[in-house]
């Protein structure tokens, strides 16, 4: 019966056949234990040269890391093994070979990992950790359509530099015309929420940044909810809930996987609702009692938001940054018209950063008013002043970054092994 | 008590406040009907003079087209409106004018409506294929999920022109690289079958196609999947596995708004599996047959696609297509090897293609010189080429286009309402 090695659980005592590679393999004369994996796992096949013959088992003496092949046998469950389970082989077929696989079980240096990043996906850490990516999206997904939100594709062609040209990759599209890549979807967000209520995107975005920072790619995922008739408030007890429930699900569906990452899950178990809220002046005073060099007045730094981060146990919402740190889009606080209805959530154990939106300014007046402040092309801008023309009303939504949120979780030193094919300044291969 | 058109259903005799933006408005001495609509639907209001009072009423005969507000009052069940409810208005307040909202109920241009797609959204029409759309990428991806695959995103960003460089859309990669948008992920998906076993990967695709037909747009959204050990027979069942289920879905949860399309829904009914499936040398027969001029050996034209379409009354699968019409990295049928192991889905009803796939050449010696024979930069495929070097297994999958798939189900002219913001040749605004 053709069965994976996420399935055996359920076929001890049957012969099965998985196909697969091999992944390591060790010998003690009269047996070989071959480590295979297809994919959804990892399990020891034990071929004994009584079994097999011996020509067939001299054959497999020679079998050499990721050669493809099938095993046919005898699943056997054995508390000693690493998830549970054993195959004792009764047959095996070569499909490929593999001589001289460049990764070995060896320490690689990461540049040399990362050239070869199209194999380096087949190590057990790695399809850990794209398992995580992948329950994380999938959480992500359910957590708004189950809430009412509507799917609405931003483009990634956007024809004006929206937000300065220094962080966007132009492309010549076709003759006559520049687009640029989206770095965010929120101002369409902004269009689609005003005719379908709720609704978020979530697709790459782009950012030319020259920085080479453990927590930057050029190419990176954002998922961008956007309700309208919603406050600050409304947005942070979306994002709250959005992250709860992602960590909630990792925790339920990638145990395994969490295990393998050596992750201190009671860390992630902390993460409960509500979060602890602090005002950026809050913030500051907690940096200067840290003893951490913070100007007043200036947006928070990569490692302001690291020392914040690790004051808390789980994720922070740092609100009412004052508007000049903010983007031109941001409502001002009625009460404190220099600081923004803004929140940015910060990941815990210095991780940062993960989530950042709040509510946005809703009056056209104020609007063309910051447009023509920023010096932002006002032409460019009429659709979406548009918006406040046409029965404007409160809303606001916010970004998250997915490879931040899979690097946290994880517990990962960089951003760069949380996606395939990991796409930074001097890195765009494979 | 707050609440929202889609969940009034389950509120009669309540007491409710909706916030939205009118519609429409018309009046008949002593009452107004107000069409309001707040993103999860539409639902006439009535409001009463003798119930708000002359002073509201004659305000609320003012409000124009698009004005935000909030009504409150009970709602009734009524088997004569739309939705089967109304509300009787017991009170009402405004949130943001609208005046001379460009989009009235009368005809407009597709131009005039495709310039202001801002506004366009908020149609009835264009919310209900929105809804579609969403539910299709949901039915795509509960799919695959529920089977295994995991979501492996490739990159956006590609180091080198794959298939030619006609169609691609080159980006200054910071100041000495050039990358190019991705046509497909699918030479990355076979790397992640590898590590995975099934995997797919859902984003946004791109060609500088400078074709205005009604099946094309620069920027579309394909989901493609890829399985290790599998051949073609695995590709066309998963193939005809996801149509029926996505055609299911939205028959089952998008009743509404196919009935608001006006779609006939006998015809997505009929899509169940299995599919005809039919030889590109069948294909040829059936067209000679119908009249339609096409020569043997060559790729079928949009018209050829259509005909045949129209042929069958559910998608029909077209296979063994000459290899010399097909990318490099088909695997050729070895009982006929200048025939392609391949299959493209032609939707019914005229539709045509909406998947491209195929089982992959995984034999080294050949994929290099097939690479060799169609001039492709070698050194940029030593990457594509290490998966069948080390391990190599038959393997398959396809792609499927969304906006393609969508403008079936809803039965559109053209592709690009299938999209919030459509990406075409002098298209690149709002």
């Amino acid at each position: 019966m053709l069965s994976t090695i996420h399935d055996v659980s359920t076929q001890v005592g049957q012969e099965v056949t998985l196909r697969g590679w091999l992944h390591n393999r060790r010998s003690s004369g009269k047996i070989h234990f071959l480590i295979v994996r297809d994919g959804t796992g990892f399990i020891q096949a034990v071929m004994s040269k009584a079994v097999i013959g011996d020509e067939a088992f001299a054959r497999a003496g020679h079998l050499s890391q990721e050669t493809s092949l099938s095993i046919t046998g005898t699943v056997r469950a054995d508390a000693r093994a690493k998830g549970g389970y054993e195959i004792d082989v009764a047959g095996i077929e070569v499909h490929g070979e593999a001589h001289d696989y460049p990764i070995t079980p060896k320490e690689h240096g990461v540049d040399f990992l990362l050239d070869r990043r199209h194999l380096w996906i087949r190590a057990e850490r790695q399809t850990a950790i794209l398992r995580v990516r992948h329950e994380v999206i999938d959480a992500v997904r359910d957590f708004f359509n189950s809430r009412g939100f509507i799917l609405c594709d931003t483009p990634v062609f956007t024809p004006a530099a929206c937000e300065g040209t220094t962080t966007l990759f132009p492309v010549q599209y076709f003759e006559e015309t520049t687009a640029y890549l989206t770095q965010s979807g929120q101002l369409y967000n902004e269009a689609n929420a005003m005719a379908l209520g709720k609704v978020y995107c979530f697709g790459p975005t782009f950012r030319a940044e020259k920085s080479k920072t453990r927590r930057h790619l050029t190419e990176f995922w954002m998922v961008e909810p956007e309700m309208a008739y919603a406050d600050l408030n409304d947005v942070i007890a979306l994002a709250e809930g959005l992250i709860a429930s992602v960590v909630a699900r990792v925790l339920d569906r990638r145990a395994a996987e969490l295990r393998l990452l050596e992750r201190d899950t009671a860390k992630l178990e902390a993460v409960t609702t509500p979060f602890p809220r602090i005002t950026y002046d809050e913030a500051a005073r907690i940096l200067r009692e840290k003893g951490q060099p913070f100007e007043y007045g200036t947006d928070l730094g990569g490692t302001d938001e690291t020392v914040l981060s690790e004051h808390f146990d789980r994720p922070v919402c740092v609100t009412h940054y004052p508007g000049s740190v903010k983007a031109f889009y941001m409502k001002p606080d009625p009460e404190q018209p220099d600081k923004a209805l803004c929140v940015d959530v910060l990941a815990p154990e210095g991780y940062g950063e993960i989530i950042g939106g709040g509510q946005r300014l809703d009056d056209f007046d104020l609007l063309l008013q910051r447009i023509r402040e920023h010096g932002l092309p006002e032409e460019a801008f009429q659709w979406y002043l548009d918006l406040r023309r046409y029965g404007t009303v409160p809303h606001g939504g916010f970004g998250m970054g997915i490879e931040r949120c899979v690097a946290w979780i994880c517990k990962l030193e960089h951003v760069r092994e949380t996606i395939p094919y990991p796409r930074m300044l001097y890195r765009l291969y494979p």
